[in-house]
This record gives C-alpha cells, structure tokens and sequence, in this order.
C-alpha cells in the first residue's frame, strides 16, 4: 500500500507524500524568505522543522541549511543530504508518525496553506544556460526559417546547442511580464521597426537545478553527471520572435529573451521522479565518448499549456507535450556544458530548450503552434497569432503514479503591456 | 600644479592620486577580502580607514560599504557617493594632508605594497554581456568567415550584438587558463574532432562595470547612461576559435569562450577618465532615438598585449590598439541592453567585445592578427598562429595625462595544458 500522510491529500493533488518539492516562500510579505515543502494543500516551513531539532540525521543535524533565504547551500550538500532529508520529511509526514501530527503547536506554526504564503525563486541563480534539446522544435523552428532542405543543422545531432542566458530576469511563477520593446527587420530601405513586440511567444521548458558544482578546469564526468542535478522545475522561456529574428546573427539571442524568464516554484527532486524514468531515444549518429551515457533516461512528465485571454473565464489547452521527447538528455546537457571545463554552481538553471513532441498538437510554442502567425490559433471563440496584452499563459506538468501524482504544480505569467 | 601624493609615485606609475581605481585583496591568503584603491606601489586598505573613521561625509559615514568583501554595496551607491569617496581619499593621500602621512600607525596597517597582496575579482558579477562594438574586428571576422562581399552583416550599424557570458568562468588576472577541450568541426564524414583545442586565442577587450542597476521592466534612458556605469577594466575574452566556429550555429558562443574570462585587478572609475575623453566616430546610419545621445563619448585609452612564451625571458608587442576606436559607445551598449526591460544589477560586467583598430598591427585577437592562422606571427624567433601551452598573455591599458597617467595596470594568463 502506499506511503500516507496524516495530512489530507486530494487524489488529484501534485504534492502528495510521495513528491515532497522543495520551494522558497514567505508566510507574510513582512517575513524573510525561507524553505519548504509541499504536502497536499499545505506548505511545510523547514525552518520551523530546523529550529524545532527534526532534522536530526547525521549530515543535517550540525547545518543551518534550512535557516537560508534561498535552497543553494541545501542543495549543494549533494545526494546522501537529499536523502536524509527525503526520509526524515516523509517520516514526519506519514498517517503513522506523531511528532508532528500530534504536535498541535508545531503543526500551526509549521503548515501553512499554500493560498497564503508568497513564493519566491527558490535558488539563487548565478547562471542560466539554455540547451536546444528537442529535435521536434528545432526541426519545425528549422523548417520554417530555412526551409524544407536540411532543417536541422549540422552540429545539432553532435552536441546539445545551448547558450548564456540572462540570470537577472528570472522571475516567480505569477509575475507580470512586460511586453518588451525592440527592434525589429527594416522594410525595405526604412530604418528597423521599433516598438511593443508584435511577435511575442511562451517557450515550454523545464529545467534542472544544479546541486554540487564542479572546479573550473574539471569535467563532469557523464555517468557522474545525475548526481549534480537536484531536481527540476517548469520553465516558461518568453520569446519575442520579432525582436530575436533581427539581432540574433552572429551572437545568438540576446534581448529578444532577456526580459522575461518565468520558473515554478517547486523543485521536484530527481529522486522523487526516479519512478518515471524511461528509456531515453536512440541517438544516431551515435555520441562522441563524453557524451556516451550507460544508461541513458529520459524521464515521463506529462506537460500542459493553457492560455487565458483578458476577457475569458476559462482558459484553453494549446498544447501537450512530454519531457520524455528530448533528444538530448539532462545528464548529457551537463557534461556537454562542463566539458571544456568550465564550472557550474550550485543553483545554476540549466534549460531544456522548447520541448516539442512528434505531433502538430505537441508543439511547445506559439512559432510552431501557428506556424509563425500563419495558422491562427482558436481559443474558445478568440484567435491568436501570438500573445495579447492581459494574455495569461499556465504551463502544468505531473507524472502518474500507480494511485498518486508527483506534479510541479504551475508555471504562470501575464501579459501586460508595453511602458509608453 | 598636479595634486601629489605624500606616498612616492613614478612618473611612469599608473597609479598616482589622480586615478584611484578600485580593487579587491587580501593582505595574505588566510585574511579575509576588503577594498583597496591603488596608489603608487601601494594598496590602501578602505576598510582600516573606514574603521579608523575617515569617510566622514554624508553619504559614507554611516555606510558599511568598504567593509565588505567585494564592491557591489559601494558601487550600487552611485555617483554622488563615488564622489565622495573620491574626494576624501584624495584628501587623505596628498601630500599636504598630516592625517594619514603623520599617523605611521594607521600607515603602517593601511598601506600595503602592492606585490604582497593576493587580488580577487572586485565585484560579485550576477550577469556578464559581451558586445561585438568594434567595427574593425566585426569587419575582419566577417571577410575571414563569410568573404569580402557585405562582411558586416545589416542588423550591425542598427544595435550592439551582444550575448550572454558566462559569469562563473571570470577569474582575476594571473589565474592560470586551462586549454579547453572540445568538439570541432569534422572532416568529410568523419566524426567531429574532439581534444584540446588547436585555435586558442586572446580577444583585446575593455568592460564596464555597472554601477545602480535598474529594475525590471524599466529602461535605462541614454542621457542618464553613463550615471550607471562605475568604471572600466582590462577583460580578455579567451576564445577557442575551432570549438566557436563548429557549436555557434544558431544561437552563438558557447563553450568556445566560458572555459574562462580574465579581468584586471583595478576599476579604474568614470571620473579618473573624464580628462581623456573624446568624441565618438559619427553613426551612419544614424541611431534610433533610443540610441540617439546628445553627447557621444569614447574614451582614449592605449591598449597593448604582448605575449611571453614559455621559453623566453621577454614578452613581445603583437598589438596596439585604443577604446577609442568603439563604434558603439559605453553608453549605447548600456541603453541597448535595457530598452527591452532587462534588469542590470550593480556589479554586472558588460564587455565591449575585441577592440580592434584601422591598422593591421592594431588588431585585437590573433584570429585577426594571423588571418586565422594563415599569416603566422613573429615572436622573437617563435612563430604563432594561435596560442601554445606555456605562453602569457599580457594587456594593459592607460591614459597619457599632462604630467601623469591613468593606468589600468596589467591583465595577464598563462595558457596550461588540458587534462589528460
């Protein structure tokens, strides 16, 4: 039978006993940041856990890890912490245990409803990197840039393509984001276009957060690699397309990404998603040596993207897609990443890139989705072409377990409009 | 009459009263980090005269800025407490003032030679931005990759091309780079190269340190531009040329440059380089509004890199360049960076990308120096086309003043081989 809380867990809920994801929160806006995890309904302050000596096994008892503004000295301790942790929470949660449940003051001052707090970036990020891992987008984004013949680059089938992103505008499931302004292509002899983006798009992604970090001049060795991630979120990569397609020749993109980066609040850890590992596909050609994994997994994560327009109750599925999709896998993401040697942190994001699926209505942004604003898109009696000003966009993601779910709950933001 | 000094300075020095750049060290490797500006052939230690109460102006009196280990509080203050500060340790270090010259207590603790002193990064870089500003290098790079017909491509004379760098690469002058290893570009239909790369190179580049930030969603006016930018150092952009040019396509540099990132020890500030600056070459195309400043300024700034290779007693001139000959200034790299809403916070580094001048031995990096490899360079006997394990990698940098300079001291790399 399986594992129960003596907290109330809906059969549909994302955080039953099973997930316990890590996130950072205030109980007041007054109150400094802290850890906690999910459990049904309620956020279980770790600090409170900390303070009150639960976290009582041999590498957690002597650290203050819990008594930090952000997860980074939490999740640089590494696996056998992430353990102990896992099994004194799950302890102290299940039907059978009575410290806590029987603890009425604890309790009160330690489980809090998640509809009260405020959630904050879990991590402290120094780093962002965006990979470009699903051979689904990259071909449609291919196709309809370039053409037909040879959507997909060479390079791409050799390593996994990533670039820098921009660490600064990293901001929690539920902040507004701004329409950015920019540049755009000229038409004909006219300067460039400069205004509110007119091509302004949502990039499904999820993406790891590093654990342990690595010396600047020493690799992460590939099979090693899973031990450096601590878990992963959903990731909303807001694109303005129009923006991008001007400046992104020879560099890369710059602006047309740097102003909006959304993330979820929970970490789900990759030991509570062990059970959702399947066989990543096949890779042909086959990887160079560092990039060739024993055993290389992908992991199931059913994902959901709903727009909301301004003027609509409801919101309406645009798409569903998988993490299993990927092409290249997260732990081969980090030892592509790490393999000129330079060094990851503990808390650098790592993106997956757009994760498309096979299928038209798998596809895991707005470019694709319309195909570059020429397939309108119907919402509930509205058509999009990209997004509009008051536009919310709700990404979900959740594994099925047999008689539970190990969810990240949502990923949210915004549209709002331009400044004048 | 110049202002002087009490301590000694030679004429040759880079470091007399009238520059003052800042810098973080430590006194001996077990003490912790604290701020220092350089004078002559010493440091003086801000925290020992902020401790002794010396800072008595409005703004710093009651700030525990110099206190710290790094410089992010003091430069988020801004210009009128960088004034300030400035103001007080002129005071305090001319020749005139007993305070500090007569107190041989306080000398004794605060004053420390300079080559006793262990340097770090001076500030906590949350983001890194690389520009692409010089026309001259953006020029040769397009005839040596893409051929003489439109080298430049058109979104160039439009806005800076940036990306993103890595920031936990960036390490202090005198840190030892490591070769990186990578992929290449395959031969016929073999698989890529894979090994230490074979086209290491330097890239000549200057980067501002951003002074207050702005917050998200709120971009930096032009005019008000240079109020946030701190100072200037010496930053060398390593490059592996053959791991860039195989990984680049199509979202730009990725492991071909965050193998590692070397500054200069000394910030030199805005206002030491007001006496050397100068009129910005004309923009034709004239610049979007956005871009459009009514004062545009480069700063004169000689440049040179000499490169010592192992087996030699001397290093040797391979080129010399100027700031000066920026197409897009400072300023612009900063209001580009922000139309779109993208956060700065205080400490972030934006590099001005490879300064190359007009003449051929005024290039900025051996791709173009050598011709990519084509036209070996001469060293005293040694030939090179790209860098070899053992070599040292010299910049540095100063403004030729009426009776005095202001120097940016050296930016310096020795290349060590990969790891097996």
């Amino acid at each position: 039978m399986a594992l129960k809380s003596f907290i109330e867990v809906r059969p549909d809920s994302h955080f039953p006993i099973q997930n316990l994801p890590y996130g950072v929160f205030k109980p007041e806006t007054v109150s400094s940041p802290r850890p906690g995890v999910a459990i049904g309904d309620f956020v279980l302050d770790l600090s409170e856990i900390a303070s009150a000596g639960l976290f009582d096994g041999p590498i957690l008892k002597s650290s203050d890890c819990f008594l930090q503004p952000n997860l980074n000295k939490f999740v640089a301790l590494g696996k056998p912490a992430w353990k102990e942790a896992r099994a004194t929470l799950q302890k102290l949660l299940s039907a059978t245990e009575p410290t806590l449940r029987d603890n009425a003051n604890l309790r009160q001052k330690s489980l809090l409803p998640v509809d009260k707090v405020q959630f904050l970036v879990p991590v402290a990020i120094g780093d962002y990197t965006d990979f470009f891992s699903s051979m689904h987008h990259t071909k449609n984004c291919g196709i309809i840039f370039r053409g037909t013949q040879n959507p997909i680059l060479q390079n791409w089938f050799h390593l996994p393509v990533a670039y820098h992103g921009r660490a600064s505008s990293i901001v929690i499931s539920g902040t507004d984001i701004i329409r950015p302004r920019g540049q755009g292509h000229p038409t004909g002899n006219s300067p460039p276009y400069f205004g509110p983006s007119l091509k302004l798009d949502f990039e499904l992604e999820m993406a790891t957060i590093v654990g342990p970090g690595n010396e600047l001049g020493k690799p992460i060795d590939i099979n090693e690699a899973a031990d450096h991630i601590f878990g992963l979120v959903l990731m909303n990569d807001w694109s303005a397309r129009d923006i991008q397609a001007w400046e992104y020749v020879p560099l890369g993109p710059f602006l047309g990404k740097s102003f909006g980066t959304t993330v979820s609040p929970w970490i789900v850890t990759l030991e509570a998603l062990e059970p959702f590992a399947v066989d990543a596909p096949k890779q042909d050609p086959p990887p160079l040596p560092y990039l060739a994994e024993k055993v290389p997994r992908n992991y199931d994560v059913s994902l959901e993207v709903r727009i909301k327009p301004a003027e609509h109750t409801d919101s309406c599925v645009v798409t569903r897609s998988n993490l299993k999709h990927l092409y290249w896998t997260l732990t081969q993401q980090l030892a592509h990443h790490t393999i000129n040697g330079c060094n990851l942190r503990p808390g650098d994001l790592l993106g997956t890139g757009t994760i498309s699926g096979p299928e038209p209505e798998s596809r895991g942004c707005l470019l694709e989705l319309t195909w570059n604003g020429q397939e309108p898109l119907s919402l509930n009696g509205a058509t999009r072409k990209f997004l509009e000003d008051g536009d919310e966009v709700i990404f979900s993601g959740s594994c099925k377990g047999n008689g539970y779910n190990i969810g990240f709950g949502t990923c949210s933001g915004k549209i709002v409009p331009s400044p004048p």
